[in-house]
């Protein structure tokens, strides 16, 4: 298939497929890179799967995820940042030069968004030397407004950038994905925002559809089949600069039980369709 | 029960009750204030309604709701201003100075947020000097980004300001919502930008609580039970100077399934507990 140059699969697309079964289709399709998670990597084995992606040739564009960095307790916190530095170094070790970051939402009982992201702030000052000496880079995930509370205080590409921007841009940047940013008019001037000073460290896709499914997690929506104009995005991070991999990433249910074989070059065949013609 | 002078029940909250219910349950609560919605209304009938409440002692304090206004075909588009002119007939027969707008999704198969935004404003052009002659002021309400494909692509309070303030603040305003608004760190500001040209037209509560329910519409929390600190909500109304009714409006399939005069009461006391006190 032509046109897939830019395009990543990430791993949770296609999760029913096993690692070697993921680099065996990639191959197959003519699909050069994969953004990994650490379950099934770690699963697998951090070396094994090191070895089996650099065999088949595929590069790892990101690592997802790190983050989670909102608790108050000290005990809570030192887990936290241990943990992160685990992810630090997987992702050093895998080969990708960036860890996705999913900031985390508000501890049990709290109701203190403010003081939940000046936390962030805190850990990513630990954090971000630590990754630049592994070669990575921290790529903080603004997660749709949806999930502020129990999942990532961290909301708008504004506030993702408000936290990136107290670090230099080899420790820290965002990732822009598209299903969490599209309703945001606010969206395209912090993606140039985010471009002028080299912030836009991974780009991601999912489409908008409704009905969400209870939870709102699992309903991402296969490209092409929501709200999202998807060439508009791509040109808002081109223009601002950003000329490299576009990782498809879809939690769905929907997707999840069918046959990875068969969503993955589906979703090859919509990144083609609907992002790159 | 003291504390309730500025709590108003949305009837939504307690769907289950009938409108004679409803006022004879706010009677026997000491509850003044009754926010309405146009089917519960019709099926009772207009002037029955008004007669209701008049009786009963109680104000109106808004109307819900008008709006849908972003078709793109002339003959739908003709039938909603019809429809909105009529709910502002109703609103100024039931005594109320506020009809509530809940701006429309996405026409289907459309990407075009912003298309759709321009046509709110096109239709409002139309909508407010005929809801000024009634004594009528439309109050624009942003709905939470989750609802912006499929409900409402007015998503934040400052894309509702930038849409009120083309046009006289006694013809529109807005809905300020905890429920819509409190993940945004820049609604505090945009709540005295409102609250400076006297465009806070109706304040509305309801709790964030999750997970939420599929198709997220019936998963309001009640006050008290999520995320939302209502006494600072409460504080950024008051400084922006509006001290008028307070509306808590729940969509709730929880509370639907109790006992309507028990969720009333059960209401009452917690705005007094976690708003007033």
């Amino acid at each position: 298939m032509t046109g897939l140059e830019r395009f990543s699969i990430n791993q949770m697309t296609v999760k029913q497929l096993s690692l070697p079964e993921l680099a065996d289709a990639c191959t197959g399709l003519g699909i050069r890179h994969v953004g990994l998670w650490r379950e099934p990597v770690q699963s697998y084995g951090l070396e094994a799967t090191a070895k089996l992606v650099r065999d088949a040739g595929l590069t790892v564009t990101t690592l997802c995820r790190g983050g989670f960095l909102t608790a108050i307790g000290p005990a809570e916190r030192a887990a936290a940042l241990a943990d992160n530095r685990r992810a630090v170094d997987e992702a050093a070790a895998l080969g990708t030069d960036t860890l996705v970051l999913v900031s985390g939402g508000l501890p049990a009982g709290s109701k203190d968004l403010r003081g939940a992201r000046e936390r962030i702030a805190d850990a990513l000052a630990e954090l971000g030397p630590y990754a630049e000496r592994h070669g990575v880079r921290l790529a903080i995930e603004p997660l749709h407004p949806m999930y502020a509370a129990d999942r990532c205080v961290v909301s708008t590409l504004t506030q993702a950038l408000d936290l990136a921007e107290r670090f230099p841009a080899h420790q820290v940047g965002v990732t822009v994905d598209t299903y969490h940013l599209w309703w945001d008019d606010r969206a395209p001037e912090q993606i140039a925002r985010a471009g002028a000073t080299g912030r836009i460290h991974t780009f991601q896709l999912a489409d908008w559809t409704t009905p969400l499914p209870e939870g709102v997690l699992n309903g991402r929506g296969q490209i092409g089949d929501g709200a999202i104009d998807m060439r508009e995005w791509k040109a808002y991070v081109e223009t601002a600069g950003y000329t490299g991999p576009i990782e498809v990433e879809l939690f769905n249910d929907g997707l999840w039980a069918r046959d990875g074989r068969e969503v993955l070059a589906e979703t090859a065949a919509r990144f083609v369709e609907h992002v790159m013609e």
